[in-house]
């Protein structure tokens, strides 16, 4: 495997992509873009500079285009459809499925998507901005307008022939079901592929549909719509308004990919990355802005906590030694919450607890936290006493563990739950707020601890 | 809304699946079940104690029981599988796909999955055993039994009454293609149903399918598949060996719903949950215990930052105004290093850096560290200096803050190229890895550059 490997790894595809951009010769970079795989063509893409990416989009045909977007993330093709003439992006969105569309859209600001949608074909156009309407998130947002449907008094024969008369478009649905609606286009029933295959072709639709089928209404929440293809092993769910007109398909594995994004954008969260994913390519300023506007968040709730330690100045200056546990303590205390944090963040969106079970996740938590709390204050405990050979350091840091450990776990467990509550977002609110709750509480138990036995030191 | 909201959380499943339970009424039971949403039905088979939970699926049949471990995570199914006799437990697996029954088998002791395998029916049993030597995230992992194949030579005639005998059994299959193969069960071709629609029914499908279709291999990777899919819009595709013998065939949802799993258990880790995932219904000591084995490695990392402000004890006495910025300044350090440790995770599974390019990511991070660090400086080193009115207090906190973010977003950024060139995962490491480091040179930073100019304080 070694050479392979590092063979592979001294290829830049980037480069290559970029010396034959710079030759404008078409073919030979349509040539090399099949030639890699999807994921070294987003790697390519997006080591491009703003210029090269968009001379390489304006060198192919708008579909060649679209296949290039499709192979790289939401983000990175928001990005290059970005720096494109608007006439351009719409020519290559009008290329792309419309639940694609919609999502590229999406991450433009207002501005620069309505200046796309202006240029799309007016059909195109009324599309996107319908899909642009609903939230990302629901099945409205999630669907896909790329269906087969039928009338109700239409035969089995009348398929066939539209089958057969539009044999390529259909080559690229993703779509194994046939929907029957009525005149004014509310879903009456659902056919599948294969039970086209034996009725006699003068069969009416009517007689073979499924009536009255499964369904999801276009508000529909992603947990909605993951309950319902757990529940439900199916292709496709029809979506319907309000009143049962059919407005698109979702499939499942939008669902999927929908879950997945999310698991994402709460990691990013999680770890100060807010406003959108970053990547390396964006420029510099831009990346360390958006950094910056979690960090002075950060800083300001630090400066809070650290009053605490202003106000003990005098007991810290009679015990040096504590100012060795004093960021042990908050940290340590800190990791334990934030535990309790995910195990909540976790259940919530399994939906294993309620946002109203407080006392449940007190309980369970504040259990937890006295056992791990002993066990974790008698460790620190032990190894202050044996630093200093002073029982009451030990007494106090160890102490001081135990109790913030309690108060860190059990507000960690609390804290997605209220927020969840109060309608803000678990992943980017709940690790600041903890630790910066956590912080003040562990230095005000070691030091007031402290301040209680100070003759003792 | 308010009122039903209020309605709907008051209700609590768990307690109305207990007391039914309690009558030993299958019916009843059943019927409950099917009145409540898969979500609530894991919710309330969390809320069982273990033996509930082994009355419960002793009451069901077989197939009922299967049904509720379909609606609930495997973690959660496990725990189900693991409080019942083996024979009733492989009673039940066998009544799940193929690639749930290894999910589950999975999740338990190696000596508590054998033990039902050992029950199975001898054709079931070797298949679970098959599946189960497959690592997860391949191929072989994702893939199902349940697909479709046909020999070469056979007919569209062959097909249809193969389909009409057999109609209930496939219409559970998630297939919408037919797979042709040899006499030793190497891939020929495929076809889609919709295929059969036209052709004379004595048309072998020899004639009819794509040969040499697209196929994975049974070891290609999670991330393989995803780019599989990404570059093709298909249903599902073959598995094969190497020697193009068919095994399966992975679903795409399969393949997403494996990536938001990874996610997933990327942030459990990321917050210190490890060994697989913890539900507050689990054992109080088996959930300390697994988040003790985290957090007792964690302290022994701080404690070796910690030894830091030991050391320079002396310094920290003469200017006991530092000891309220040690903890800033570590604790700022850290979350700007968590920003570059998640960019460069993200950036490593969209494929976008490779675990080599250690030289561009420490210039992106260094460059945006030098901006941030300077902000940041200013700001934690203005506010310094108006507490105590000491200018050279301002310059070694802002200093060593300024300092500590260009070292902790630069090595945040490489941490997990790093670790994943040592095959080790970044998301469980890379956390507690860079916050010590951070932590002790965020110590030694203020601390040394206090002690240089110790007589201007």
């Amino acid at each position: 495997m070694e050479p392979v490997e590092l063979e592979r790894e001294l290829q830049k595809p980037w480069e290559e992509l970029s010396t034959q951009i710079n030759t404008d010769d078409r073919q030979q970079v349509v040539a090399f873009l099949d030639s890699i795989t999807p994921a070294d063509t987003a790697l390519a893409v997006s080591r491009l500079n703003a210029e090269e990416q968009n001379r390489l989009l304006t060198l192919l045909s708008p579909e060649e285009a679209a296949e290039v977007i499709e192979d790289i993330s939401d983000a990175q093709g928001a990005d290059l459809i970005e720096v494109i003439q608007p006439e351009l992006a719409a020519a290559i969105l009008e290329e792309l499925g419309s639940d694609h569309v919609a999502d590229l859209l999406g991450e433009l600001d207002e501005d620069d998507a309505n200046a796309i949608i202006d240029k799309m074909a007016p059909e195109e156009a009324e599309e996107a901005r319908q899909f642009l309407a609903y939230e990302p998130d629901t099945a409205g947002g999630l669907m896909v307008s790329e269906y087969l449907d039928f009338l109700s008094d239409q035969t089995v024969q009348d398929v066939l022939d539209e089958l057969q008369a539009n044999r390529e478009k259909y080559a690229e649905y993703d779509v194994q079901y046939l929907y029957v609606t009525d005149e004014d286009n509310r879903l009456q029933g659902v056919l599948r592929m294969r039970d086209l295959l034996f009725p006699k072709r003068t069969t009416k639709l009517t007689t073979l549909m499924i009536s009255n089928p499964y369904r999801v209404n276009v508000n529909d929440s992603l947990d909605d719509l993951h309950n319902f293809f757990e529940e439900h092993n199916l292709f496709g769910v029809p979506v319907v308004d309000d009143d049962s007109r059919l407005l698109g398909i979702v499939l499942p594995e939008a669902v999927e990919e929908e879950k997945s994004n999310q698991s994402t954008d709460q990691f990013l969260g999680f770890s100060g990355i807010i406003g959108g994913e970053e990547f390396r390519s964006m420029p510099l300023l831009s990346r360390s802005g958006r950094r910056l506007s979690w960090l002075s968040l950060n800083i300001v709730l630090n400066i809070l906590a650290a009053s605490v330690i202003a106000f003990y100045q005098d007991t810290l200056a009679a015990v040096i030694a504590l100012a060795v546990f004093l960021p042990m303590v908050s940290d340590m205390s800190g990791c334990s919450g934030n535990q309790a944090v995910a195990v909540s963040m976790r259940e919530l969106s399994l939906g294993l607890v309620r946002p109203t079970e407080l006392l449940r996740v007190l309980a369970k938590e504040a259990s937890l936290g006295v056992i791990n709390g002993v066990a974790l204050g008698v460790l620190l405990g032990g190894v202050a006493y044996f630093w200093k050979g002073n029982a009451f350091l030990g007494l106090v840091v160890g102490g001081a563990l135990a109790v913030n450990t309690v108060v860190a776990v059990s507000l960690g467990g609390l804290i997605p739950l209220l927020l969840k509550r109060a309608k803000l977002d678990p992943a980017l609110v709940s690790s600041p707020l903890l630790t910066t709750v956590t912080d003040m509480c562990g230095f005000f138990f070691v030091l007031s601890f402290a301040s209680l036995v100070l003759d003792k030191f």
